[in-house]
């Protein structure tokens, strides 16, 4: 028989109906271009290593040998030929430090057979969901009298951040009319996941004036509508530090989030893979502040951000407090995450190593601490010196205004000056064609209705940076007068 | 305001009632007794480093240089230095060949800036794309007059095949009453699958006593069943060579499978993970079969499988012909596919360049070649071998049959004699109690009614296998007995 042409097909709805803004038209134009020879700063999206910031030696020493284990040894015996002889071309910083080597035969020694190679648990080698929990503890100041400690079976690794958030929100959202708190602005991961989901998204809108604070009432407001609408809540989402933001959270707003959980019966969804990116203030985790509390808590971290960028090795891991039982059933979140991540097999090993590295730095006085610390701080002091020439540009733009602390990687400034009938979508476009900066609309992230923004992520290198911000400024005045 | 206990609470059903066997009972209790002690032999999944098959030496060197960039101009130095003097205790064996250095450098000059640490396109690596698209011509011999090409904005690199698998059923489940017919028994992954999307499975029965071969009626009747029962079946799922029966088709079935989707406008989902593991016979894939037809075919293929083994690294790739449009919207499934792609940002970088590897192997007459085929030759003949090994003891054991040709790691054998009351989950509990071999009952993968199986993966070294096969034939007839 011979095929026939195929009729169109019904699909999910929820997935065509899905935007991902961070992928979405501009960066899609911006790739267009790109192929066309436009030199793009691709300011879309928070993808460090793009832009030319190196990965961490230590990290990348381990993670590739681990991946070759014969080297290992190999190494060593070079190491001690190169000290008995000497040859002028090879110099002892072209050999890995010991600790380096240490570090690999240990993992691979706390591996299931098959290192790399093999799957894993569900939930990710148990050493390192083990590393995980100490450096949980160690970062909230366990033990301390208002705390519990992280226990590793109720840590999961999975394939960057994002990977947790969908399988909690899948198990929250049994139907549809179960909705999920979110901050507007937010990351369109948690809009499209509660998408596909079938969900009902549920916006609270932190105070921008007030560099994107909120307290009780606001989130009850919230609330409260989405009840009359015949909604039902399950969880909040809180990002902190904020993206697309950069808002870092006091532990009164923490403490405000947690209140508000306990009174209304919902889990709370932290989202924590900027902690790292602080400029100013301080960094407090949700586990710190629920402390012995009974409210339902997943919080996420990922090797994606911070001062790693390893974006592109999909670690990450989730972090579960107080496990809510399941309604009609003996089972509890743990178990249904559980089975969750099984029909994923596993995380891929590789992002499992890194996050096992990224809670297990070279300890302070090893061989390799000072290389690590100085490249560590290489990158942040860059990322926060980067966030301020984008700052004073602004203050070079007709109307725009940019509100809050400096935190996570991006700025999100208000454009309150543009055309009649132009978006902020036409002026992020018009800028990329202009000067090849791919930033994303506010529209992508939410706003209140009304206000203009955008998000840019300062993470091209300051040379670069030197260079367009002139360029934005020019066009800016031009687009807006 | 102190927090208070939380209630249970009602998660989504599909989840809830999700099975993932392969994940199970049983192997959970297998961690059980291994962490009290007990040796454990996991033949309950393909995971064959977990039992010391070794990676592919050029694969895991040409990684290893890509996660540390800095190391392969020192290995070509440090290949001079050796070359010019005579240090004893080095050989020149323990330096990596000139083509491993270079593809590695090939690979990072063609990865977008940032290297393994970069988000990559949502589709993954364009080269890698263009890679497996030669991989698929030069596999289907293509150029022919009855086939189109591979297109490589029609591929998309993902994490294992699941990932891929999952991307399409999430797409093609519209509503509860959608339907996905599956062979039986089938690979977890796709009751699971289709279960949490909310759509209904629709079973068809491959003949298992004429080695799991099936023919158009046998399909049609499944269909004309589900239709009787208001189920819109939206695609038919095909694994070749089979999971877990092992049964590779002849391109009769194949073709056979393309008519009936054609007929009745389906879509086919062709899991061909494990096209390598074909010990008799001869694989054929889909696309070739499907040639310049116009039914839609989304093809499966991994790096966990075949020679490879590299399962933890999550690697592989759904290749899409003739993508169906979307009704009531101008976008087709590459689109779709695309979107849900981006929500995941991208696949894991070792993974996709393990991807990468397995579709460009060393070619003939290069540096690596001889060894590359050596080790490719002993992972299949060791496969074969073993399955032979254990196709064997079945004699031994009263009422055990096993049907069809050796394929992919499973034997699936029948067990037609068990005691009274005792069901394949318990011949299988027990077995793991006595012997420290985990299998999975046949219920776990689905069987005619009132037949009993397990499935076994032909893993283990051939020493264990020689040790614990005994023990498996005196504890069958004594429990059978």
């Amino acid at each position: 028989m011979k095929s026939s042409l195929s009729l169109p097909i019904a699909v999910n709805t929820n997935i065509l109906e899905m935007e991902y803004a961070v992928r979405g038209p501009i960066p899609m134009r911006a790739a267009e271009l790109e192929n066309r020879g436009m030199k793009i700063i691709p300011c879309h999206i928070g993808n460090p290593q793009a832009l030319g910031q190196s990965p961490l030696s230590f990290n990348r020493q381990v993670l590739s040998l681990v991946e070759d284990p014969a080297k290992i040894a190999r190494e060593r015996a070079l190491k001690n030929i190169f000290e008995e002889t000497s040859i002028s071309s090879i110099k002892e910083s072209d050999f890995v430090s010991d600790d380096v080597l240490t570090a690999s035969e240990n993992i691979l020694a706390k591996m299931k057979a098959g290192g790399t190679g093999a799957y894993t648990e569900s939930k990710g080698e148990r050493f390192i969901r083990e590393a995980i929990a100490d450096f949980i503890n160690k970062r909230d100041l366990h033990p301390n009298p208002n705390s519990i400690s992280a226990d590793p079976e109720k840590i999961f690794l999975t394939s960057g951040a994002s990977q947790g958030v969908k399988f909690v929100l899948d198990l929250l959202i049994a139907q549809n009319t179960d909705g999920i708190m979110i901050p507007i602005p937010q990351y369109p991961l948690y809009s499209a996941t509660i998408k596909k989901a079938g969900g009902v998204q549920v916006n609270y809108y932190p105070d921008e004036d007030s560099g994107w604070t909120f307290d009780q009432s606001l989130l009850e407001d919230s609330l409260a509508k989405a009840k009359e609408n015949g909604v039902t809540v399950k969880g909040i989402v809180v990002i902190n530090p904020g993206n697309p933001t950069g808002a870092v959270l006091s532990e009164k707003s923490i403490r405000t989030v947690i209140d508000f959980a306990a009174k209304h019966q919902l889990a709370v969804l932290a989202d924590e893979v900027y902690q790292e990116n602080v400029y100013s203030g301080e960094f407090v985790s949700f586990a710190k502040v629920l402390g012995t509390g009974s409210v339902p808590l997943f919080s996420f971290h990922s090797i994606s951000k911070g001062f790693y960028g390893e974006c592109g090795h999909r670690g990450g891991y989730l972090e579960v407090r107080n496990p809510p039982k399941v309604q009609d059933s003996h089972l509890d979140f743990v178990d249904l995450l559980t089975k969750q991540a099984s029909v994923s097999l596993c995380a891929n090993t590789a992002g499992q190593i890194l996050t096992y590295l990224m809670v297990s730095p070279p300890p302070e006085g090893s061989e390799s601490y000072q290389k690590f610390i100085e490249e560590k701080n290489k990158v942040l002091t860059d990322l926060k010196d980067k966030a301020t020439m984008i700052r004073e540009a602004f203050f070079q733009m007709e109307g725009v205004e940019c509100f809050g602390e400096t935190g996570a990687m991006y700025l999100f400034p208000r454009l309150n000056k543009l055309p009649p009938g132009k978006t902020d979508f036409d002026y992020c476009m018009s800028l990329l064609e202009t000067t090849g900066l791919c930033t994303v609309n506010g529209t992508g992230f939410g706003q209140q209705e009304g206000t203009s923004h955008l998000r840019i992520a300062f993470l091209p290198p300051q040379e670069l940076l030197a260079q367009v911000l002139p360029e934005w400024i020019k066009f800016h005045n031009e687009y807006v007068g």
